[in-house]
């Protein structure tokens, strides 16, 4: 039986350092980033979140097919941390678009978390406890960020809050 | 003694399939719905949860006088669920607009709660865990918002914030 | 040993109301305010909160050197209530707005922080459980807000999330 370990939390909340704790209970690391460098600023934040990270994760860069790179993961490893579930669903919105396709690949996500192949941290962020967006993709993205993270929570079997870099245990 | 069961959390955190959970310990059931249906969507919406809600729920539809239609719930009801106090602050500013008569029919919504002709699941929504919005009439929603949850956390006999569907006891 | 009692939530969750009744616990008091007056109103409510203090507080306003207003209190002050960081950032970023300048004021307060002169209750604000704000400067306010939050938390010995005016422990 694999771990699959719920992080939520605001922005700059803590939840990356984290679930580098929570991952250091674990054997062989790989981390699976979502995020795309679009700009010099993003590349350099990324190239630093790497070398924080130091040599004990292997670190994989994929911005949509997560559900491929989560079962084509080197065989060695024992714990993947997701980082993170609001980017994907971002990049899904704006480079895949059809609801339709949107909704299966979550589907096909949702079923990898049910069947995790090793142990999995799964970061996402808290966006729906704010003021209702005036844009109507932002608040469609926001219905959909808090759906999503409500179907990956309930199938994780651990969950936390992290507010204030102070985690909050949900479950 | 009757039971006040507050809930809050961000969107789509699953505050209302949980209230759904909280209404199934008592017996007859009447859901107090504050949202109106503007357009095709949003009617559809409603009639949808409607549905989910099944025959077990008596369905009243009230988006402006929630003291009065409390007061005047069918005689065999055992619990309503009132769904949502934000819901029903937006209808306030938008229909009723001035801030002295808003705060009228605040104070009565809060004279029911404290004696509470049922049991009363009361789901209301966080708005005020993001930035500061620009437009003042948000800004004056979300202090007010605020202000209405507190009030109304204070006099419930138990209290939950949703997370990603999972409940965190507040009270 | 000094207690840094940190509380965060959002817009009127009761964050301030929850601070004074921590003073209560404490002798002779402080009042560390760091939001200005720009308009009438503000003066009111600035008012307003001082007269609800009553006279069991020194008020102190400073919007700006909170580190040497803390080293500066009257000798007998046995508890300072600062109110509030993201005020004091949001004073940063307008009136100084070099970066370097103010990650400077911020490592002096974290400093003041990790050996306060007396016990201290610092409020602040959760902003960062919305959606990613359009605005840069509303974003670059978001994250030194987090940041901040996480480090001042990390340094506290005691730590709580309001919401709808219940406290949650985080520490």
């Amino acid at each position: 039986m694999k771990d699959v370990i719920f992080l939520t939390g605001g922005a700059r909340s803590g939840k990356s350092a984290f679930a580098l704790d929570c991952a250091a209970r674990y054997g062989r690391k790989a981390f699976l980033a979502t995020a795309e460098a679009f700009d010099e600023e993003m590349a350099r934040r990324i190239r630093k979140h790497r070398e924080e990270r130091g040599a004990s994760f292997v670190t994989i860069e994929e911005p949509l097919d997560i559900d491929r790179a989560l079962l084509k993961l080197p065989p060695d490893i024992d714990v993947v941390v997701l980082d993170c579930l609001t980017v994907w669903l971002g990049n899904l919105m704006h480079r895949v678009g059809r609801e339709r396709e949107i909704g299966d690949r979550i589907e096909r996500f949702l079923g990898v978390l049910c069947k995790p192949p090793v142990n999995m941290i799964v970061v996402t962020n808290e966006v729906g406890m704010g003021i209702v967006p005036e844009n109507a993709m932002a608040r469609d993205f926001r219905d959909m960020a808090g759906s999503l993270n409500r179907k990956a929570a309930a199938v994780s079997t651990e969950a936390w809050l992290l507010c204030s870099g102070l985690p909050l245990r949900l479950k």
